[in-house]
């Protein structure tokens, strides 16, 4: 199994903590976006969305879309709730993170991290904000109530929100208005196994 | 159980065309958006994100996400399949349709169809039509090889990418150069049990 991925990116991030959970390795391919190496043939014949992570299979499989990823790398694990309900409520936290997380807090962090907010990404970097708080607040929500996204159990949803989240001061967000979403962070750094970032 | 839905939304369409096809009934409350249906209290008190479609099982459970309802609604039925890497497959195709296909043509659509157009959004629809373009590209290529998105299975990725590819005209997009894509739609609307939008 081999991984094509960027350490410092949330999404690659994703793996490469599923990975230290569950104890399984993996090779791995550093990509540099901005050098275009996600614009490449030989990478485009494997993946045509042009997007990391990827992960290819000993048999020249592919898949790609982190979550996806997520889903078949802890496939018969803890971290996937078995009954039908729990198993499309972690679903939904993954499709969340997707359309209304990660849009909003991954791409003000690139703008404010890696562009500098350069002043003709102002106005859009403000959107971002206000629709990433709005996450936050539906994450704030659940997480004052139960420990983890799905209760009491700890689950591949935890691991989709904690990419961004935890890096979502890099991108101009401030938490202190989210005690349980801090506790959240905190509490996941102490599972075993835990890696950090990049 | 319940949907809280709009039918012209291909979000909630999804829903719809599930129930149809696994014959499967649902009660279901019409919601306005224009109206200001999904900014009620009581609506935001069952589903924080307030978006439609919803799932409102008998004892009070909410489902949100219609990819996520979607697995839900299909567990168990030849809809989703039972190997892992053939499963994960179908959540990579439904993670792309809600980040790189549904963001831009539903978009679009909406802002032709609904908003007429506006001078002032002509530069983000531009940006749509470009990504969205290059959605159906990696779908053409998938769809001039195997005649459903994961091969002979019809799955839960057809209906989730459908939703919106079969109303991308609304959104202005010429899918002329897309014999694949519309083979595969019209493969789909003869499915025993197929219902139109709406
Ligand atoms: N929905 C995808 C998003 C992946 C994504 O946007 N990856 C970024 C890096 S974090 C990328 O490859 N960008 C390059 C590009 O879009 O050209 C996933 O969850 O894997
Ligand atoms: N990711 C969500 C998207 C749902 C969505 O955007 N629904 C729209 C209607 S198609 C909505 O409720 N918009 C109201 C709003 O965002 O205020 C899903 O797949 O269910």
């Amino acid at each position: 199994m081999r991984i094509y991925g960027d350490k410092r990116s949330g999404n690659c991030y994703k793996i490469q903590l599923l990975l230290a959970l569950t104890g399984q390795t993996c090779k791995w391919t550093h990509m540099d976006i901005l050098r275009g190496d996600t614009r490449s043939p030989t990478f485009l014949e494997k993946a045509p969305a042009g997007k990391i992570p990827v992960l290819e299979l000993d048999d020249g499989r592919i898949l790609t879309e982190s979550n996806a990823i997520l889903n078949f790398l802890a496939a018969g694990t803890a971290l996937v709730p078995t009954t039908p309900f729990e198993h499309a409520k972690m679903l939904e936290w993954q499709f969340f993170e997707q359309y209304s997380h990660e849009p909003n807090i991954a791409v003000a962090r690139f703008i404010k991290l890696y562009l500098g907010l350069p002043a003709a990404r102002r106005e859009e970097y403000e959107a971002k904000h206000a629709a990433g708080y709005r996450a936050l607040e539906v994450m704030e929500q659940q997480l004052s109530r139960t420990p983890y996204l799905l209760g009491e159990q700890f689950s591949l949803a935890d691991i989709s929100l904690f990419a961004y989240t935890h890096v979502a001061d890099e991108g101009g967000f401030d938490l202190a208005p989210f005690p349980a979403i801090r506790y959240w962070l905190e509490l996941i750094t102490t599972q075993p196994g835990f890696v950090s970032m990049g």
